[in-house]
């Protein structure tokens, strides 16, 4: 009686929040405190104290009309001018706040980006793995066809061999995430520059523009000392799509952005689109006191020492063990290469033993598992002699 | 380049919208006080203190971390426990939370609801003038067909030989609202049991249920003696859209929720099509701070005694002047005739002399034009001279 597919993705569950579930059922029956729980990228450090001030001033002495009001779809202004203010800053580009779009989180910003690019019901949309594969739930319930470029297993950068492949006259976007969910992994400028490359050659090929929508939600969080290469600087016709949830600890929130760079051939019309997808969504605005937080607090920076501390550990520990690993450069993931090479049946067992990882499967890379280290480091602690257990039953 | 409808409605926008920003502009020029503003729903009520205290208390005394996590998506389970709770306690309803679906908002809920039942390229929703303008967007931009049933000028109920004309086998969903915006009349009982004699008439002719999607918003806006019949109760196969927006005063924080009454058949395959719908729309989960301040203040009742007095002192001043009005039962609209009956020029004159109200065309019903009147209490008595001048002008 009602659709089939929004029935399917209604009962076909995210698999990461189903064992995220069964974590807390058995954290309710053993205790947390004798479970290793890696499933769930939920930020482990509080939101910056001047993020948890600016509420609580704004609650305290603005006029309650004007901090819950709707404001304008695309944000208020001052907010938008903030976030353009501290990219420019940041990677010396020339925005003003008529380029950002004000959303709902990254999600809701690469749904709008979606439905702005697809043109027909034949429009198709590239994702590259490992991924969030939420991306294929966003193309396809939105009337788009997604393909998949499976996974460079060897750097976790992209194979470009079969993303070229997979371009044809019908593709409109591909969609990148930088530093990468699952891998951890920061698409290196050389790759950025290779990718730029293609889609620029396969958009003069095709005659029309193959957008890069670049989801980079995990943008602040890097370990390294280089800069992160900022994609939209390598190829014009980029949509950004940015969430605080992860580097403002706020993702029960939902505040974030869509950019569209003036750099882009005919931005405005690109931006229109954008909101004509935010429009047909029901999205009506972000929500309002948090335009106002980030309005505030737009240039300050996250605490990542807390990340960079877990990482260092369960990375030199799972390689000391003789786990094999992704490069971890960015976001708080460590993705793993299972002894056996079959990540599922690896989790499933692990999980009997109350440690919970998820298996790659989920991220089109069924080779390996993500543990997401946004946790306490003394459950980091407890949960090596597991991880060895593991290895040895895996390899024995 | 890019997707001709959501262009269209990125361009295109929401004439309230438009009117309120002209509005705005000139308040900037001559001064807030030398004009009347009737264009926009915003509250003129500031949020319950209740709501103000609760958010206070948990931005002051909860975990950083609690409060802003992700919530699973349907929602906390304690506020959609205690929605189903304040529901039942009301309507002598047995809902239970796993009925309910927090989402951001009614514009949220309705595509939810709308994605959910749409079942393929052909499938039709029929709306009933006067309408919300956007119901048209949120399904055409998800890839339905939409149709409208004329006003019933007379009354602002159903026009039920209209609509019976235009349910076809294609007919997914009929979506309702009351109380009613632009109209602010209240569907009878009567209304509501031969609208659902009609759907069960025309479900079993057509061999697959009708949904009767039911956006609620103004619910708690009624300024009767009667209690506002609950459609759900009425027909079993509804799925109600409701939002805070207006009995909170906290239209920038959308938070809202859809409730899939246990009466519906097979209510849970159409709870998962409309979290499906959720998913596939980009959605995480409803704001979290709000979901824990809906959880405390679910029984909370709006003070609507600054709305009655404004419908009272607004509705007497113009029908002595001799305009004709829909009866004002509910929400915070008058839905008034143009004098000459062509609402569109009437509106731009008013404009002219400051007068800011909606034309009916956005509404479907161009014959008259909506005046908001959650507005100061000074300003309406400022208006009624040129409410008075504008008669005068277009029936000289």
């Amino acid at each position: 009686m009602v659709s089939e597919l929004m029935t399917e993705y209604g009962n076909n569950r995210c698999l990461i929040r189903e064992i995220s579930e069964i974590c807390n059922k058995k954290a309710a029956e053993i205790g947390r405190e004798n479970l290793c729980d890696f499933s769930i990228g939920n930020p482990s450090v509080p939101s910056p104290l001047a993020v948890r001030e600016a509420m609580l001033d704004i609650l305290t002495n603005e006029n309650p009309l004007n901090i819950h009001s709707y404001t304008s779809a695309p944000g208020m202004m001052e907010t938008r001018d903030a976030i353009a203010e501290n990219l420019n800053k940041r990677f010396g580009t020339s925005y003003t706040g008529k380029n950002l779009y004000i959303t709902s989180g990254a999600s809701t910003s690469l749904v709008c980006a979606i439905k702005a690019v697809l043109k027909d019901a034949d429009s198709e949309i590239i994702g590259i793995a490992p991924y969030f594969a939420e991306y294929k739930a966003f193309t396809e319930g939105n009337g788009g066809r997604f393909k998949l470029v499976p996974a460079d297993t060897e750097k976790f950068q992209i194979n470009f061999d079969a993303l070229e492949a997979l371009i044809t006259e019908k593709t409109q976007g591909v969609i990148i995430n930088s530093p990468n969910n699952p891998s951890g992994v920061i698409y290196s400028a050389e790759t950025l520059r290779k990718l730029s490359a293609l889609l620029k050659e396969k958009s003069c090929e095709y005659g029309h523009i193959i957008y890069l929508i670049s989801d980079e939600p995990y943008r602040e969080l890097v370990y390294g000392d280089e800069p992160l290469p900022f994609t939209a600087k390598f190829y014009n016709n980029t949509i950004v799509c940015y969430s605080y949830s992860k580097s403002f600890s706020l993702p029960g929130e939902r505040i974030g952005y869509v950019l569209v760079p003036g750099e882009a051939d005919n931005w405005e019309e690109v931006y229109s689109a954008v909101a004509g997808g935010a429009r047909a969504s029901g999205f009506i605005c972000a929500p309002s006191l948090m335009q106002k937080v980030i309005a505030r607090c737009a240039d300050i920076e996250p605490d990542i020492s807390v990340y960079r501390k877990n990482r260092d550990f369960l990375y030199k520990s799972l390689t000391e063990i003789g786990y094999e690993c992704a490069e971890p450069a960015g976001a708080f993931y460590l993705f793993v290469k299972a002894p056996n090479g079959d990540a599922t049946p690896f989790c499933m067992k692990a999980m009997e033993d109350n440690l919970f990882i998820v298996p790659g499967s989920e991220f089109g890379c069924p080779t390996h598992f993500r543990a997401a280290y946004c946790v306490d480091y003394e459950m980091i602690e407890r949960s090596i002699p597991l991880f060895k257990k593991a290895f040895e039953e895996a390899t024995k």
